[in-house]
């Protein structure tokens, strides 16, 4: 049986939970792979930790489980590198720097296999990386780098082979999906149920890229390109974290039979690509509104097969690292595997997000003057969007604050009409209206 | 590019599909197998209607389009398998016998892969064709024959990897699904359902197989063998049926909080597999309560990764040909990929069903007379099972209904309380007590 070594760059959270898998299954996984599978050297500048709490044996260290300066680091990467023996480096440092991705394009330029979990790394940097790996005919594995342990990029790379993706909806952000559960469950404003995600674990000291939808855009772009063929920019991508949503909004959605999810969405038609990253009114109906806390799920439709869902846990130590593991018993088991262009569409581009039609809610928060809703349903009609529904009026002591559910149209003919209610009665709209996609 | 060119032997419903898919995506398959995937031939007996329905040009077939004899048939087919330009053969004829099996075995022996959706020739006769495969260094596909469009086999073969799989349910039959939605939602009598079923075509004129578990009995073999290394025959599976159950068990679940859904069950412990089709009271917190109609789900826990759940179109033409084109692609791209005992386990083995331990509900129908729930109770007490709860009486005009939910014990205790209910009592039970296990 030949050896299949491998070499972990950054032993945390994730790079730890690989290293003891590997470890512990080592019998398993040379079944698996048809090689015998072999940690071969950690690279952690603060070993102890990891010694600790995964119980590694300090002997698996670059320099032996002491700590090592930035400048000792960089020689053992430069030995990892030139050791012939290594086939397969797995990146958890993390990061989305010249630093990391220069290190990725070495990995590759010295023939080895890359796994990582760095999500930032590939939908800022993928292209280079990418195009590295291409030139040395080696794979990259990053099914830990898209919603933990789900395997949605196997999925789509080796399973929806035979069809065609038409759209991708998921909750793939754990952090923000805990925070609007805790609202809706608990009745929690934003402040208190952030606060709880961060005493339990869920949310950083600085959570901002899990509230502010950047790091669900982050996993929204890798699957694109994945699912479509298509390089996009996080600026091309509309996101709207969770940060607006208040407790009105998610006793309003109670009202409506659904729930408030912080959704990807992508849709392919007519070789045009929309997406976005936005709070949705999640109809009840729809399975992704039963998902719940830190879990995350990816809802598929494609042509041939129609509705898929796969549903499992988003982040965590073991559970992504058994994403990084079977990413290793990939490499080791197929030799030939980058198959980033599997579903590349020729003339295929993004939609311009403001000519998308989805059916939304508008909220309006209107001075207490009678005649608001006319104004409102009016100004709407002259767009030439139909209305589904026109929630009562939620008063507050000086004000109103009413929904309207539109039929599909799109943002340019939202705005019109908010620009039209703004001309006929600039005293009436106390806030800038909120503007939500409903998720049937 | 090199062709990779393929047959399909049969050209109903899913082989008709497969063809369809093949002739229309023909330029994405290429980029996808990095092949040119070429469907060189087709074998039908009664060509004329799959011509008609999935629009295939004439030609494709063995004779020219023209009603085959068995005789050209069989000399059609010693034709595909002398054919060394063939690479790959889809088994799409189905059926479970000694023609299928030896057929199926040749294809091996002829040095092409292997491509069916056929469950019960798998499950029955599974052994002697992968050893057909493994020995002449071919793969078999057969995605297709476990829940339709559900990855499920390559999510087990590729992405579960990294993992050990602790525990499989899940509901694998569209048909008894739907049957059992029906009755729930319309809160139909299983005849009526089943009417509207073969209706609405979601069930066979003969729906034996749907209704009594067999089918489902059939994945649940695959399945095991896959994800636990361990063969297992018919004779050796716990399987029951929905043909027992009855608007009132149906009532029941809703009282309960629960959906009665027929699961197919397996569970690895300590060496031991415990396995069982037959339906559940499924707690409405449990995802796969909400599953209804003719869609499969699967729910996996795994060691590291925690819980999966895979959803998605259990059968139909275009979705079960989607995962059959999916194989092809794979086997196309992947040099080496039979990887049926990547989660072989050394020394396990299938646990008798009645020692494995559930939470059961037992529904006792009993003469209409004081002191049953007493007689009930106490004799369940004896035998060391644990009572959650009992039920309100649901009395008809001569007799009583009524339910007990135990904790976690096994059948060869409930047997025992039945019995000991029967000897201090023989006049008790009007009817052997439903036993139905409940899922958290």
């Amino acid at each position: 049986m030949n050896d299949f070594n491998i070499a972990i760059l950054g032993c945390g959270t994730v790079g730890g939970g690989v290293a003891k898998i590997v470890l512990e299954m080592a019998d398993d996984l040379n079944v698996r792979a048809g090689k015998r599978v072999t940690l071969k050297k950690i690279l952690e500048l603060k070993p102890a930790e990891a010694i600790n709490r995964f119980q590694i044996p300090a002997n698996y260290f670059c320099g032996g489980g002491k700590a090592l300066s930035k400048e000792e680091a960089g020689q053992y990467i430069k030995e990892i590198l030139d050791d012939q023996d290594i086939d397969l480096v797995v990146e958890t440092i993390g990061g989305s720097n010249d630093f990391i991705e220069n290190l990725a394009i070495s990995v590759c330029h010295a023939g080895k296999h890359l796994v990582t979990a760095n999500k930032a790394l590939l939908a800022e940097r993928g292209t280079s990386i990418f195009e590295a790996a291409k030139i040395n005919n080696v794979s990259i594995g990053y099914e830990a780098a898209v919603c933990g342990a789900i395997p949605v990029i196997k999925t789509i790379k080796e399973s929806f082979t035979g069809d065609r993706i038409e759209s991708i909806s998921g909750i793939m952000n754990g952090t923000s999906n805990y925070i609007l559960t805790m609202m809706q469950r608990e009745k929690m404003g934003f402040a208190e149920a952030l606060k709880l995600a961060q005493e339990n674990g869920y949310a950083e000291a600085d959570p901002s890229l899990d509230i502010n939808g950047g790091d669900a855009g982050h996993k929204l772009i890798i699957l694109i390109k994945l699912a479509f063929g298509l390089d996009v920019s996080k600026d091309e991508l509309s996101i709207t974290g969770i940060e607006g949503i208040d407790k009105s909004d998610i006793e309003f959605a109670t009202e409506i039979d659904s729930k408030i999810k912080l959704i990807c969405f992508a849709e392919k038609t007519n070789g045009k690509v929309y997406a976005t990253v936005c709070p949705m009114m999640v109809k009840n109906s729809n399975f992704l509104a039963e998902v719940s806390g830190a879990t995350n799920a990816v809802r598929f439709v494609n042509t041939y097969s129609g509705l898929h869902i796969l549903v499992g846990a988003g982040a965590g130590s073991s559970e992504t690292a058994s994403s990084i593991v079977a990413d290793i018993v990939f490499a080791a088991s197929h030799a030939k595997n980058n198959h980033e262009d599997r579903h590349a569409h020729v003339d295929v581009e993004i939609t311009d997000a403001l000519d998308y039609k989805f059916p939304y809610i508008i909220t309006f928060e209107t001075a207490d003057i009678p005649g608001v809703t006319g104004i409102a349903t009016t100004s709407i009609g002259k767009q030439g969007i139909n209305i589904d529904t026109v929630s009562h009026n939620r008063h507050k002591t000086d004000r109103a604050i009413f929904s309207i559910a539109t039929m599909p149209c799109t943002l340019n003919q939202i705005h019109a009409a908010i620009a039209g209610i703004k001309e006929i009665r600039p005293d009436m709209l106390l806030a800038e209206p909120k503007i939500i996609p409903i998720l049937y």
